[in-house]
């Protein structure tokens, strides 16, 4: 790339914003080359901490405004009355042409609608969905939906389908990305009538897609596909189950590493090779969902995060930046749903 | 105790069944003063393995059969036609008082068709849950339903959220449990239909339940409830996505450790306390599903269990027996539900 990739940043969103989101740009600046990032939040906030990070400050353009979302907004209000806020103009900039992408660490549900509404969903898809990569036994997967459906139908899992797919082999680099989706168990009898319908219809599709089958929530670990298909209220349960049971396991490891003299001594000779292990699963390594299915690239970073987790978040943004993901899947989705629209192939062959 | 416990043995249902049946018996033997056991299973296999296992054999008593439900039967075609069954049987022991529990490590499916067919479910509970308890960051907590009902109501969710209040005080010995719903978000506003039901009911009841509200998947490990509520599609899921996260971590670990001469040290020298670690993740130890709300108690094995796990879910029928749990939910669920259905009452405030 020649042109400098210009994102676009709700700097005021999340729990350590901003902060955070000024230090996550400066951490950035190692793996990026040519980036430019429009600031959009509190300029009395932000240029005292931009003149501490000269980095940050080279490449980056405050526009000032007061307003921000908070957290416990409701998303309709949020898309009602926060026009001016941050969040809301961050967007703007992407829908505009102004910027390439957009990164916020702030309400998702209000971030979700307010994206929607500018950027408008993907020809062919009816509802977004936010997914995410996570570490398994065998390399890296993406999950999705983590949350911005509860409740979904066959037809929106069949879309869910592709967009992974897409996102597997554009992004991940995966050459037959395969597909599952997520279940009570294996057997074609089990499940509720939305993953069954849906496990019918991308099995009876003619479409060149890898569909694995069902998979069980042990199938995230070991990496049994690269695209696990759910709906928002399983996948993001799933989601923090697993970051949960992985907080508790650190936990209990490093009590039992610390209870004796020879334990202790134990864990410091082997202090590089549990520093490995313990980066191999850092959430903030894995920070940044994306949402799939917009007209535009837009990144939830966790609220929670700090500036290494934002500037993984910013990662992820330039990674589906330059690989024209939307580009891509735009393209395969009209391929793909090229000679039928898939939900009515299903209905066919019932 | 004085009287011997009879326990009826599905000894037929597993991956590694009979061996691991009898291997878990004789196992269990070291913490169980009096038991006798009923085996139902074909006794050209029972009978060897008994001579091999006398500290087993002094305690057992065979009653053949042939015939045995397989894994992938449908519940309602085993229901039909497995009246002689090494399971059927078993579960009919129970049912005629010559047992005080069943165990199982056959077909979840349709060992639940089957106990609730011959044990009948209690009053006031209109469909038993599988719970499960795991260890958290505090101690050990139960989550329900873990796969019995992939469809749930929110009467179903309040009434497993009684169930799991009784087993966590009366089996865990747990003074105040209290009890959260699993969803997507803490805020009111989040979650599908019978989530927010639910909470409403268990929000405005005068019942003396420690209701503490929405709880997410991290909450789980975190151990911030002592009994998470969740249908029994997402339980299942959120349950062996942790097991697999746990595998992961496990796997992730022993390569790090591996990696190097100092990281095989440091290892060698802390292999007590990576010992104790194991233990304490190890999913044996919490092997032994129960099925709560039936007339009996019935308890699921992990198919794929060893002869530890195995004694481990002998271990929680014995617990559940002694702490009189059935008796205990009659009552609670009597004196619960005493002045007016919780259903009707939440109903007449809205």
């Amino acid at each position: 790339m020649t042109e400098p990739l210009t994102l676009s940043i709700d700097a005021m969103g999340g729990d350590n914003a901003p902060d955070m989101v000024i230090e996550g740009i400066e951490a950035s600046m190692a793996r990026l080359s040519k980036a430019k990032f429009l600031l959009f939040g509190d300029e009395a906030k932000l240029a005292p901490l931009l003149e501490r990070h000269p980095q940050a400050a080279a490449v980056s353009e405050i526009r000032h405004t007061d307003e921000a979302i908070t957290n416990d907004q409701k998303a309709s209000t949020a898309l009602r009355s926060g026009r001016n806020s941050s969040m809301r103009l961050a967007i703007d900039a992407v829908g505009s042409g102004e910027a390439a992408g957009i990164i916020s660490a702030g309400n998702t549900g209000a971030l979700m609608a307010m994206a929607k509404f500018v950027l408008k969903t993907l020809p062919g898809i009816d509802r977004p969905a936010i997914a995410g990569y996570y570490p398994t036994q065998r390399g890296e997967s993406v999950m999705l939906d983590l949350g911005a459906n509860v409740d979904c139908d066959a037809d929106n899992l069949v879309q869910f389908a592709v967009m992974g797919e897409v996102f597997a082999r554009n992004v991940l680099g995966v050459e037959n990305p395969t597909i599952g989706i997520l279940n009570v168990g294996a057997e074609n009898l089990k499940g509720n009538e939305a993953v069954k319908k849906a496990a019918a219809m991308l099995q009876e599709t003619s479409l060149p897609i890898k569909f694995h089958g069902f998979i069980e929530g042990d199938d995230i670990g070991a990496g049994t596909v690269n695209v696990v298909v759910t709906d928002g209220f399983t996948g993001n349960i799933a989601l923090k189950t697993s970051e949960g049971t992985a907080k508790m396991f650190g936990e209990f490891l490093k009590q039992a590493l610390s209870e004796t003299l020879m334990s202790k001594m134990g864990a410091f000779l082997a202090r590089s090779a549990l520093k490995t292990f313990k980066m191999r699963v850092d959430p903030r390594r894995y920070n940044g969902a994306m949402f799939l299915g917009l007209n535009g690239i837009c990144i939830k970073s966790h609220g929670g995060t700090d500036a290494l987790g934002f500037s993984n978040a910013i990662h992820v943004a330039v990674e589906m930046i330059t690989h024209s993901f939307n580009e891509g899947i735009k393209e395969d989705y009209a391929q793909l749903s090229g000679n039928k629209p898939m939900a009515e192939k299903a209905t066919d062959s019932e």
